[in-house]
């Protein structure tokens, strides 16, 4: 059966579908109606449900499996799905949310074994019993997260597929650099998001949270090393772990988007620009799945609003 | 007899004085020469000490008291001394540092009890305990620091003169606009630049200290906080906890100024302008007190790098 | 009886009130609309009134009162009106524009009283001449015009009232801080914004005169002093007629902002900060005061585009 | 004779000039020297004077003729003069100022008949009467003042010469543009820098006034012509004179260049237009004139610090 | 008989039109629109098609004719058409799209004697040689294009009247100015916007090609002078090839506008502003002759979205 | 014997070095000293020759090889070199430059091993014909160029170093990411820095020719691929010839970093930022080479004049 992604335009359709989000908006003429984000495991596709009841507001909520009638549309250049029918998924039906999530293209099994031998890799004592004790703590949650609310690696398991991917890159350079110190940048980009699981609310819907919008996931990361540094006696005032949250802290490169502080150490411009090159590429790559060769994608917000050409030599 | 800033151009003198900083630098021709901050109560002025000896370098560091003798001078616009002589003040004569050192015209006592009664008015039982524990916890390096390196409030007791003027202007604002929290705004008042006890190295030839290069007085507060909820065992996810972070965190109002975030509550935003408000007025006093009416001050670096004319009104 | 703004979501119900504006516009589908602005004293809400016809569009304009029937929705985030039935306001009812209008929060009586000991204080004579004589004769709309078209102080007598609030901040101020010159500080504040009742049309349907769009307020009060100075036989290029002219031109601080010069003294720049922090928390108290604790408030214009936060601590 | 800037590098030289300037500084081994500036009809070259006395400071002062001996030499990238020698010109040599100041390329009688023919033009009463009322009111300064301290056209009788160029080009303008309004363009031109004569000193030291630092020439211009219409009875609060008002005021194109106001008339931006071309074009002139094909000019620092080339064409 | 432009507000009419653009576009509520932009010899007109057939939309494409009934309405400011009736012109009726296509004010014969003398002027051996062989090989579209897809002269054969015009302008400026190289100021003008008949796609429905997007025409006729120098032979690193590739690299005068150097040599510069003081006239004239006196333009996007005022003197 | 990067503070030396540069200045004194640059295999250090003679000036110059007396000191934060004494190498001594110039890591035979089988990868025709052509035709200055003129890789052979690593990188990244079109990222890589052989001099006295200033590489290279398409009759408007030519021209990511485009491909992106981390590597690298643990380096242009701290982790 096809998915959401592989639908062309006017085609129709029946199948199940998550409902990632279901934001209840009023239309000028003041009626209410629902602004739905539909999502299997190719992607996720925008739909608008109009002159919504209070009954169907309740009913079709967030986190629910429904089987969708529809058609395959186009609005301002982004695809859209027009809505003839939706009804619940019944329990002897496949209604599971987590048959539909999009998932990160390696399995949770793969990417921890990676990890570990990662963090084997941090041969500083402080910084590996920093990461290790944090990695533990909020493991759950890491390989659930998604990257960021929208943007770049906005699916289940991103944060975790992100942290990996920047590893991987990290690992050939410091091949080519051998003066880059690899302990201290593995443990920077192990722990450079992990605020994301406080700073968020979780995989689906996903909103910030108070602590997210008030102290944002950079300084969130800071503190948790803090408290880390309190329960296992290191001292925090120490030229490691200094430098440890000063990575965190300046990961992301400018003070204009909201690092407290700039890069001030080799490994920790080499962070900031890992992170940037990994989402870059994971946004374009998920604007360019969408389209055909010789057709322009999507204007991508994280990109400075560019949108990109997919030229015919793929075909 | 006459003080440093007293001494009218082209004026003769010899008088003790501390020297603040003494740099030691490399002049075109290859010579080593010192870079002299001279200093007494009245405030500061910079002279150089050209061709000096290895002996003369290691004698006239930074912190002890010289018997100068010189010559009221300016250059590009600035005042300065040139040297005629100048040897270390002896024990029989009035050698000791806090002699010389500008103090806030306020006495630490005063401050103190002003201090003391604005913690009283904070009610709210979390920001009181977290105040008054980090509040004793550095209030001996806290009346001696200054407020910053250079720029606004930069002499002994400079950080807690400024904390209090702005205490004072914050009073009158509540009485105006009851609907402001006159509890977090305190709070948030009084801790906003603590970090600055860590992030420089005292009141005699101020630096940044690496924790200051690396995290920047802001986050280093928001450390503090949080060892302080772990030691008081205080719920630091609470939104009591969560708004007084902010409140420090923000308090430069702008992330291209390094607020990780920038302010989203009232108090916060009253405390940014507040702060500016009251550094602004300390640099053009400082600089306008140098000069005489229809003369212009030097250009002063914290307003955007622009001088201010003084009118002949205050004759 | 309810006022407007302490309706709750999906209230319904049934009162008169002003017509602050009408803008008469037209929908997609060809049909014309009127978007309403209603008030009453507790402030204001907006209201779509679909397919007006000829005659519905001159009868529902801009300064008559209406009885309204409607519901209390939202429209992206904002509060707004449905409006379920709508007629004039007949002679018997009370229909008279300034029973609706929002006021400032203190009588005019008493915010003359301020005015007359404020102007008292100037006690340079050029100065307190030109104040007198501009005050005089603008004093019946100074009274009555709002601060801004929108944005800050936007209600009848908020000219006056944003005025005589940076005069209660100054004295402290003054106090604090006795270099500085209160009679310049406080002629600059009085005249400041005075050319506001040359630059907008009037509390009502608030516009910007031909006037206003070509020079601006602060380019018409330097005029007026200039006139002024002709009028009075004062010397209009003596340094203190120049010092008041650079205190009403340098303050909105910044070029980009509209001063043709930015503040070269003292009083200049403290009445741009003084301007900024009134107007500031204007804007976020009333903001504020639309929305519950734990909600967000709209994004403010005046205000970067940011929205702010209501926490609980004030239940 | 050899002029200034015919000199070839490392000439030797005995002649007449004119000093432009002669600021007194110190150099950083505490001993004064004259920065001068040479002028002669050719132009201007720089050059120190080491070690002056208090006798020489007060001897060599702005506005005196000297015999100069010197060498032409070149100073990161810039012409300057060794002097070898020099004394006060006597009485019965070539000492008045006057015979070596730049001066605008044609004679004053001759701009003066353009000027009258221009304002001959001026076909709206209110804008005839103004222009002639201060045309005629500050006519010997305008044909005296440079237009700028530095930058263009910063020779005697530069504003007046500028001011003619712009209206020779308005002119072929408004011969391929019908719909512009010739008497405005006109009107506009000749009064926008008007207000240096009071912004400025004069031709010689040219400095800054206070009226002229507190209130900027264009804000000057505009109170001028509120002064006039008070004199001459005219309205101005009529369309016409607003209008006249705003083209000197947005002059400058941009906020952040001093206009309190941008163009919102076709005729104010045309004359900021012609205003930015006529300046650059002498910019660039006046450096490119003082090298050889092949080599760069000294960065301009209103051309946005660049330099130019001078390509060999030209040979 | 009426053209577009000469209707007023809520006036009916019937008339044959042009459909210079057909944009298909879905509407929130599922169904396609046709978004036109009509057109005769006075201008452009949009108005929208609610509704649209399959059958409708393929018939109604981009270059044909029309016999239109409407009424002339407002939409936010700018006029626009309500579609009462529409259908394609027949054979027998006026249907050819060039009768209905905005023209340059002077005919093409006269436009192209015009260049012929200016050609002739252009006395350096390899810059004739290069405009010709491009002139002559791109003279169709050169005569045809408008000089943008929308913004200014956006009408057939914009953009060789836009040259013309700088042309005009240049001959005035080198009258004045005979330090300005004639020769090569008339060639770069001649050839600074050259690349546009290969950057759009033509006078209908103009778009951008894929080299228009992927390389600009700076780069375009940079490409284009080089192919012809293989061609003809010349030298293409030789100074005055160099120059002239220069000056139309920089003709956008700052690299954030699209050229990648900016001006380094005199006749760059001014090419620059002339390029600018044309194009913002025609913005402005072709905003303001839709208005009345008294009234604004609607917003130009391509002079910083500012609207500008008419005033009454045209009466 | 030591080299010049491994002196210690105020170590003197005596010892054979290439002269990179020598620029001749003029000191404020009126007499000519020449600024070297002193250069070994192990990197630069500046000297300064005080009161050199025009002999000496001759003699001196750069790419010749001196011995050198002198001692290792400190200039605001930088090495440099006191000169004690200086004279020519004589031809029995070790004088040829190619002895003392800073090469790339790896031997210029492994380096065009790698190029060879980067190309051979590059599996589209154009593509691969074009970048054969062109690297075979400038392959000799490709292999001795520096990177840049200073900044980054700004050493002989730099340019092809620079471009190797990326290639590297390039290379992990496709393998993470097989989307990536390996083809055009490593033409885009091979040609993308290639017009630096035409925009810069040579190694030795590196500085802009005319070409370079007008054009800039980046145009450069694309009139190289303009006249490869000539010769070798490719289609220089087919999409694989438009897309190579814009993965050059965009490189440096933003108009104001002096791209005519930004990147609107995948590809063009990913190359921007391969650019741009291998360059700031390669700075940092530099920059911390010449320091010790616990130290900062002097402040780098190329990263936004940032300086980087220097842990003592690699004790």
């Amino acid at each position: 059966m096809k998915k959401l992604k592989e639908l062309v335009l006017d085609e129709t359709f029946e199948m199940f579908v998550l409902l990632k989000n279901a934001d209840v908006r009023m239309a000028k003429n003041g009626k209410k109606f629902i602004a739905f984000t539909f999502q299997d495991t190719s992607g996720t596709i925008d739909g608008k449900f109009w002159d919504a009841s209070e009954e169907e507001i309740k009913k079709f909520s967030a986190g629910r499996v429904v089987l969708l009638g529809g058609k395959r549309e186009a609005y301002q250049g982004a695809p859209q799905i027009k809505i003839l029918n939706m009804r619940l998924a019944t329990e002897t039906e496949p209604d599971s949310p987590s048959l539909y999530m999009e998932k990160a293209p390696i399995s949770r099994e793969e990417m921890e074994a990676e990890f570990s031998s990662a963090i084997f890799e941090i041969t500083n004592a402080n910084w590996n019993r920093i990461v290790r004790h944090l990695f533990s703590q909020y493991q759950q949650q890491f390989f659930e997260f998604p990257a960021a609310k929208r943007n770049h690696h906005a699916f289940a398991g991103g944060l975790a597929y992100h942290t990996l991917s920047m590893l991987r890159i990290a690992k050939s350079l410091t091949d080519f650099y051998p003066e880059i110190n690899k302990a201290l940048l593995y443990a920077g980009i192990i722990l450079h998001d992990l605020g994301k699981v406080i700073e968020l609310t979780g995989p689906i819907s996903t909103e910030y949270t108070l602590a997210g919008n008030l102290l944002g996931h950079l300084v969130i990361v800071d503190e948790e090393i803090t408290k880390t540094c309190q329960t296992l006696k290191i001292d925090d005032r120490s030229e490691d772990v200094l430098i440890l949250k000063h990575l965190v802290l300046s990961h992301h490169g400018l003070l204009e988007y909201g690092s407290p502080v700039r890069p001030q150490i080799l490994e920790a411009e080499i962070l900031h620009q890992l992170d940037n090159m990994d989402a870059s590429i994971q946004m374009m790559l998920g604007a360019l799945r969408s389209i055909n060769p010789g057709e322009r994608t999507e204007r991508i917000f994280g990109m400075d609003n560019r949108n990109f050409y997919l030229p015919h030599f793929n075909d």
